[in-house]
């Protein structure tokens, strides 16, 4: 990853730490002003990454090792010379560029202005991340923490996979359900909740509603056990 | 979106800034630290997302309205009672369990600490991001800028392919479930159910099992009356 041009030392460490978070490694500043990026290197807690971290003139030498550059760009004030994906569309892109141990370099500019006229011309493609057309500008540390989740997230084929599903225990069998009613059922009785008239409606109801909630084995043991505790209270002389 | 016990006004201008950029606008604060808390709004360039922020004394009051709560957290060193996502699962889970207005609230921690057990028995799931094993803490600010370009990226996706959903009714919203689960728990001490010793802990389970229950308005409605009823005949002389 390369910063260019950098101004707020906590930028620099946001953007490390964003690495870290989610394994990226090799990391170049661009014409750092200086006693900023000492500050951001001498920082409590300053990562190995940011101390190994390479500082060059410009962005040409910072990129010359890579076969894939991408430089990342809010655009509407400019008219591009190349393709510009959304991020969502980064990853598979930079994959299919990849051979061997040839690298890619994702390229951000300095907080206020972005990257140059000329420092896009080092990039291969440009990559916008969508935000809303009437606040597009992101925070440096922010926007570098959202490429790299992207990337990281569209790398881990298990992202691609099924649907989750919310349910982690599958539901009580009926007759868990039904043993659960029973006692309910008892203390709607014994607490006056249930008069005879309604007796069976209100059973119908409470199956009903038993199932509705898809609870599963050891909840429904849960409240069978406070249930017969109430029946208990309730019918104590 | 909600932010418990924020601690650094930095973090809480990030998080309102990646909320203006991935078109997210209602904010709530949970017990701000106050002197941080009117930095942050006094902040050149605050934006009006952050001068309109509700400041609220607990999580039950900012989620109150909300039928289905998200809770970020960094897993490792506890043990969840819910369903845990991994973020690039969490959009069509979100979009599954909203109907009509209800609302969905996701909830982040303070920066050292995190969630804490009570403020994690007020969420339906849980979210995790998925980070470097050895680095998986991350930045505050960051951490909302990812999970809301998440939000917003599978938002654009989610137009193509509709969820069907199984539920026909939408969930109670959480107040609702806060009244019912403080009626069940005065119940359970009335009836000797909940020792003094385990109460908190009783009232947490208790907090999670109504979630995990998916109820509705009128099924939580009918059970407020029958623990009503309970607790009024175990009281009786």
């Amino acid at each position: 990853m390369v910063l260019v041009h950098p101004r707020n030392p906590l930028n620099i460490g946001a953007a490390a730490r964003a690495m870290a978070n989610f394994g990226f490694t090799k990391l170049s500043v661009v014409a750092p002003f200086e006693p900023h990026w000492r500050e951001a290197r001498s920082a409590v807690g300053a990562s190995g990454l940011l101390q190994s971290a390479k500082s060059t003139e410009c962005l040409a030498e910072a990129v010359s090792n890579c076969a894939f550059v991408v430089g990342t760009a809010a655009l509407a004030r400019r008219k591009p010379g190349q393709t510009v994906l959304r991020l969502p569309q980064l990853a598979p892109v930079v994959a299919g560029k990849l051979e061997g141990d040839s690298r890619a370099a994702l390229v951000f500019g300095p907080e206020k202005h972005g990257l140059t006229r000329d420092d896009l011309s080092y990039c291969h493609v440009l990559v916008e991340i969508p935000t809303e057309p009437h606040q597009p500008s992101m925070n440096l540390g922010q926007a570098v923490a959202v490429c790299l989740y992207e990337l990281a997230r569209s790398g881990d084929a298990s992202n691609t996979g099924a649907q989750p599903s919310l349910d982690s225990a599958p539901d009580a069998a009926s007759g868990s359900l039904d043993l659960l009613a029973g006692v309910i059922e008892e203390t709607m009785i014994a607490s006056g909740y249930s008069p005879a008239a309604m007796r069976a409606a209100n059973a119908q109801d409470l199956r009903l509603m038993l199932r509705r909630l898809s609870i599963d084995e050891s909840d429904a043991h849960r409240a069978l056990r406070l249930f017969r505790r109430i029946l208990w209270r309730i019918r104590r002389p």
